[in-house]
């Protein structure tokens, strides 16, 4: 690839913040965008050099491709601040790794390394005092590359756009999460592209979790699409399952995504000596430990919610519910990992990097 | 659903034409545009009154959920003139019925008829300098929803903008099309959203295709996602088989898009007498008869290229070559079907739809 390699990312700041019109302590997730965003267009087989300029709207031609192919990608990750104002995120080369895988099975062209990077880190000091301190808070951030070409030929577009958002964010879900096992629908076909966060994967999501809310639970886990006999994530998050001391967790393969917590979860179950088995979860398996007391906790683990517990769950018109444990592994797990991101606990695991 | 129906189109003209500065003679499909677009906007809970306005962009947030989540869907469809310049679509509301399909499928708000056609109507009479006369030569017309809501949480959009956009068009596909059968990826889960016309199944397909563009096939025949034993459609089009003089083609079901063009063939087939079984076509099957010489053809239906004759197909790293009829199903048909949709012929099933 060809690019204007090793230029400064060039800023166009805002005139004026918004910041003082955000009520912080009632944050919905995702709703709210700070005051700038990096843009960073891919022309005559090149990215160009990445700028940040003030959030706004962007214009596209109506044959936009991304309109009518779905040929778009994104990410999610967070900055967190400490009690020393430092900001830091955790892992975020593994999302710039996983944008690419993403990119490359929708035949987008890789962002290189020296783009990204400093395009979000600079991104992300510019948006500083949206960070707020506090276990708890942090700065969402969304990087994604959308086509931009106007035609409407199935073929991959000529041009993109590569942008980066950011939304000041508390925790994701509130209340509790029950969720459904998955006996029709299905998220991803083998050979298909759900172990990319491609768009269209999501939308599709919209009308069976619907349904799924309408039985009274907020959440959807997908079962394999060829036999739904085996557990395998929900919408946005990778789930683990605790029988008796046991953590099980579905291997990642070309239908689940390849999460981030997800494989930091297992490193700290580890780490703590807690057993952890990666392999195929049975739905049988886990209504007969649901129904001999064995079954203890469910969870998903992801980017904006961190772990979430599960509080029971529906299966044939069944509905199971969990122990509410004292000692769950789901609260021990998403405290270690949570201090570790927010600069509280020592990193071992070499994990959190520094903005700055 | 509450509208303002039956509200006249509100149409604001372009103030000079482009249509002197088009070559009709080399269109590239889906690369031009017309004067004027449609545009209807759903808001608060309801489909505004449509409007027709002159081609241009449009500004969306950069957190519009249609870039991050794919919730979009879309339609092909053509106008054609007749030598008195009259103008007919085919079937027009096959499409309406079908994007309101694919929108439930997507959590997307259904548009009402009384909005859906005549705001097509008066968009393609509007732009009927566009269509040019002549047997091929036709206005490609693509209706589309995307949604518009800004914001970065995975669950349907409260907003959408319903757009039909024009592109002056030939024929879709030139030169001899081989096909790939797939073995390794796929383009729909069961359960998932194939039989949609979502914006996502389609950029999935690039990547996978491009592989095949490669190794010199132009398309691939998409297979069951669990077993690969059976052959289902290509990316825009359905598929038929032709062993001794039978036509086969595959059942829709929820992977496959139950094509508009699909059915028209099967009913002509039939009235033609020609043998046509609509059942599971094993690719084993296909091969057997490529040996034995009793497979004669594979064509391929969709509105775009009305009827695409396949040349040959790969399979396992083996190449096959079809033999070159003078009297072949596809050719026939496809008169038989043009001659239908350009009032050339007696219109026995009632499929022309005079835009007046
Ligand atoms: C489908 C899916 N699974 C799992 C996850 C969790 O991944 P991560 O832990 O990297 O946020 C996400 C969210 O990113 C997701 O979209
Ligand atoms: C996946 C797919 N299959 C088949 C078709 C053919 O359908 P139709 O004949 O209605 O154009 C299309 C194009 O619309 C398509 O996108």
């Amino acid at each position: 690839m060809k690019n204007d390699a090793n230029v400064a990312i060039e800023i166009v700041k805002a005139p004026t913040s918004k910041i003082d019109s955000v009520d912080f302590e009632n944050l919905s997730f995702g709703h709210i965008f700070t005051d700038h965003m990096m843009v960073c267009d891919y022309e005559n087989g090149a990215w160009k050099r990445p700028k940040i300029v003030p959030y706004g709207p962007i214009t596209l031609e109506p044959a936009a491709k991304v309109f009518h192919y779905g040929q778009a990608v994104f990410e999610g990750m967070k900055a967190y601040k400490d009690k020393d104002d430092k900001i830091w995120m955790f892992r975020p080369l593994e999302n710039f790794k996983r944008i690419n895988k993403s990119s490359s099975r929708m035949a987008i062209p890789e962002i290189p390394e020296e783009y990204f990077m400093p395009a979000l880190e600079e991104l992300v000091k510019l948006e500083k005092d949206w960070i707020k301190k506090g276990f708890g808070n942090s700065l969402y951030i969304r990087p994604f590359v959308i086509a931009t070409e106007a035609g409407v030929s199935a073929s991959p577009s000529k041009n993109y756009k590569f942008m980066i958002i950011c939304s000041p964010a508390k925790s994701y879900y509130t209340g509790e999460v029950r969720v459904q096992f998955s006996e029709r629908f299905s998220r991803a076909a083998d050979g298909g592209v759900g172990s990319a966060k491609a768009a269209g994967n999501y939308g599709a999501q919209f009308y069976p979790t619907g349904l799924a809310n309408a039985e009274g639970f907020q959440q959807i886990i997908w079962t394999d699409a060829s036999t739904h006999e085996f557990l395998e994530e929900a919408g946005t998050m990778n789930i683990f399952f605790r029988i008796n001391d046991t953590l099980i967790t579905a291997p990642t393969n070309d239908r689940i995504l390849d999460g981030v917590t997800r494989k930091s979860i297992i490193k700290m179950a580890e780490e703590n000596n807690i057993n952890v088995e990666v392999r195929k979860v049975a739905v049988k398996e886990i209504i007969e430990a649901a129904n001999n007391g064995t079954l203890k906790e469910i969870f998903g683990t992801g980017t904006a919610a961190v772990i979430n517990p599960i509080a029971g769950f529906g299966y044939q018109g069944k509905k199971y519910e969990l122990p509410k444990l004292t000692d769950s592994y789901a609260s021990f797990l998403k405290d270690a990992l949570m201090k570790i991101q927010y600069n509280l606990a020592e990193d071992k695991f070499d994990w959190r990097y520094l903005v700055e």
